[in-house]
């Protein structure tokens, strides 16, 4: 069993990093607070006896022998966070990794295989676009070099920012991984509705987000006849206002969000010149998703022509949903059970490493309730018996896939 | 008659101070770009035996003695621009008053009321609202310790920037205003399309300018199903594209911009916590402006109660439609015609400070073409020719004002 004790501290000293006045944390990828936040991981690995390796993406990986040196079971999340995030998303699964190694420790429980924990770089996608970016290029669904040129919202280099921060590593990552595991919070509603206390999850819903830049003619708000107008807001309020309608006209699992939007000049009597704005859809259903994402473009092309603005579209992210191992789910839920846990299996709403992972091995997600289904929230927050409940499951099917 | 080459050459120089690379200008009000130009227009003044006031509004007055002391005829406008200017908004009043100057210098024609120069604080209301603020302070319509109060769109109090510049004065304007003219550029594409060379200006539409501040609840793009949610954006997108069909929809003259909108914490996959955003309604008829109120109102009502979002209001600005004196625009008219230009009396689409001399004074404004209706664009031009026109009109009915 870990120690719920320990393991809440661990949560709560990483949370210290990067908080925000009011509660939760901000800590956007390769910041000066994430820096912070990886300064304080590594060091925690380090003082556990694990040896830290650093990629060129960034990733963290802290590694505890085995008997041999076979494929490393991995159990790992992220810390990096949204600007509102609150303490639990990704430095769950993290931190449960160093409670899994510190239990380890403690029983001198020596393992077949050898047992990583890992931090990957840059998993929500604010600050660059792709989410789960360190752990797709671990993969080699992206390569380090298109990697290291993506550009920030804020105008910067990933290279660059990741020099900054003294984190563009030399090192490599485990060759081979046997499996890979990693908990977190649901960051929906469903768990807590129904009163479970662990979900064994089935995959991850498929993610499509667009960026658009509606180009316009700025113009006196004054003086301009609205025939005459060619305004790059309102064309990006009807695009934005227009998703909401058909995500909702789609119902069923179906979820779509403009998060940013940003207009230029952005001043009261100025009809907008540009506006640059994100869309994102997700539906578990693939061939659904590619509705959404039909009628996104139906939408742009009816608004652009009677705006009389142009749109040009960049695709940030794309990843169609991701099934999860069926031997592993299955190894997740059977052993929440037998240590007496309430289990359902249940669709990620939330992209994750592990979609990432389970492109080169076994991959599988340990989900924990939410309380009101609430993340990306400052007031994100997790019961401590649930925090505890999730890590002794991640100790027990890592214990299964790295003893002999 | 006016010198034509002096006049551009005055244009051009003030023009190239807050230049935009690719034409235009930048100087929002009270920033250091715009404490350049007021510097420039305070030695131009001088060099051109002006006495200098600076009211503690920061209005610069520059006056020329008339035989006896009475009440001043007034030409002015304003110097400051919206982020995306051009060279002639607000500016042409001003400089053309300079040329008037210099033009009766050179005659050496004394006149019988002093003649006075003016440009007025913040006219654009791009940086602090209301618009034509430093006109309005002068005119008794807003107290100087509310004025001094105001914050910017970028969190700076107007007293503060005002003595940052070194522009909060301490000196009066003129006691008296015998009759205020402003030459402005029309802004708009009714003189260009009808190809007539003055507009004598019956008066200026009313003006609505509404804050709205929407709050959700920032939550996962992903995890949290579209009934849970409480979206500002989606709010404020709504509101938008519901501002621009209710103004479609009222047809004539009425129009409505949505030209700042601001999502935080504006990230692609996080459903934005807050939102605020701008509202500029205007209508020649102070009925039909209510009725447009009165939607915008019913729409904030109905889009709050149905995205789960409060929503704050906060005026920014409220002028009802200004009619200008009837002998004023008669002398601008008749004396144009007699110089041999086409006329048309028309109505300002833009706010301009001559609505609020219009409360003390007889006021009246002379308008030359803007190239394609274009304004609060960098592209925003007007003939020399045109500009020296407006700039002889306004010499001459200075003269019949001035003149004993
Ligand atoms: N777990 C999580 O919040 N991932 C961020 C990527 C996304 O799903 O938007
Ligand atoms: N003339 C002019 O552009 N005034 C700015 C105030 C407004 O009409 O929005």
């Amino acid at each position: 069993r870990i120690n719920p004790t320990r393991l809440i501290s661990r949560v709560e000293r990483l949370g210290k990093i990067g908080a925000l006045e009011g509660g939760g944390v901000c800590r956007l990828a390769l910041t000066p607070s994430e820096k912070l936040g990886r300064d304080h991981l590594v060091a925690e690995m380090k003082a556990l006896g694990l040896d830290v390796a650093i990629d060129p993406i960034g990733n963290i990986f802290g590694a505890r022998k085995g008997r041999r040196e076979g494929p490393a079971v991995m159990l790992g999340s992220h810390i990096d966070t949204v600007a509102t995030g609150g303490l639990y998303d990704g430095a769950l699964g993290v931190l449960a990794g160093l409670e899994v190694i510190a239990t380890l420790n403690e029983g001198n429980i020596e393992t077949d295989l050898p047992v990583v924990v890992a931090a990957f770089t840059n998993e929500e996608g604010a600050r660059f676009a792709p989410d789960m970016l360190g752990s797709l290029v671990f993969v080699g669904g992206l390569s380090l070099a298109e990697a290291l040129d993506i550009v920030s919202i804020d105008g910067k280099r990933l290279g660059e920012e990741l020099e900054a921060i003294g984190y563009a590593g030399t090192d490599q990552g485990p060759e081979e991984v046997a499996a890979y595991f990693e908990l977190h919070i649901e960051q929906g509603p469903v768990l807590e509705d129904e009163k479970v206390e662990i979900g064994a999850v089935l995959g991850v819903q498929g993610i499509s987000w667009t960026e658009l830049t509606i180009r316009g003619r700025s113009a006196h708000a004054g003086t301009t006849p609205i025939r005459l107008r060619r305004d790059a807001g309102l064309a990006a309020a009807r695009i934005a206002a227009g998703v909401g309608a058909f995500v909702r006209s789609m119902g069923g699992d179906q979820v779509g969000t403009v998060g940013a939007s940003t207009l230029t000049p952005n001043l009261v009597n100025v009809v907008a010149e540009t506006a640059v704005m994100t869309v994102d859809l997700r539906n578990p259903d693939e061939g659904l998703l590619q509705v959404a994402e039909a009628k996104l473009t139906a939408l742009i092309e009816q608004i652009a022509g009677e705006e009389e603005v142009t749109i040009e579209r960049r695709s940030l992210a794309r990843f169609e949903p991701v099934d999860f191992a069926p031997a592993l789910i299955e190894t997740i839920d059977g052993t929440a059970r037998v240590l007496g846990f309430s289990t359902r299996r249940l669709f990620s709403g939330a992209g994750h490493d592990a979609q990432m992972l389970a492109r080169i091995a076994p991959a599988a997600m340990i989900f924990v309730p939410s309380v009101k289904g609430i993340s990306h929230n400052i007031t994100e927050y997790t019961e401590p018996a649930d925090l505890a409940n999730g890590a002794n499951v991640l100790l027990q099917v890592t214990l299964k896939q790295a003893l002999p």
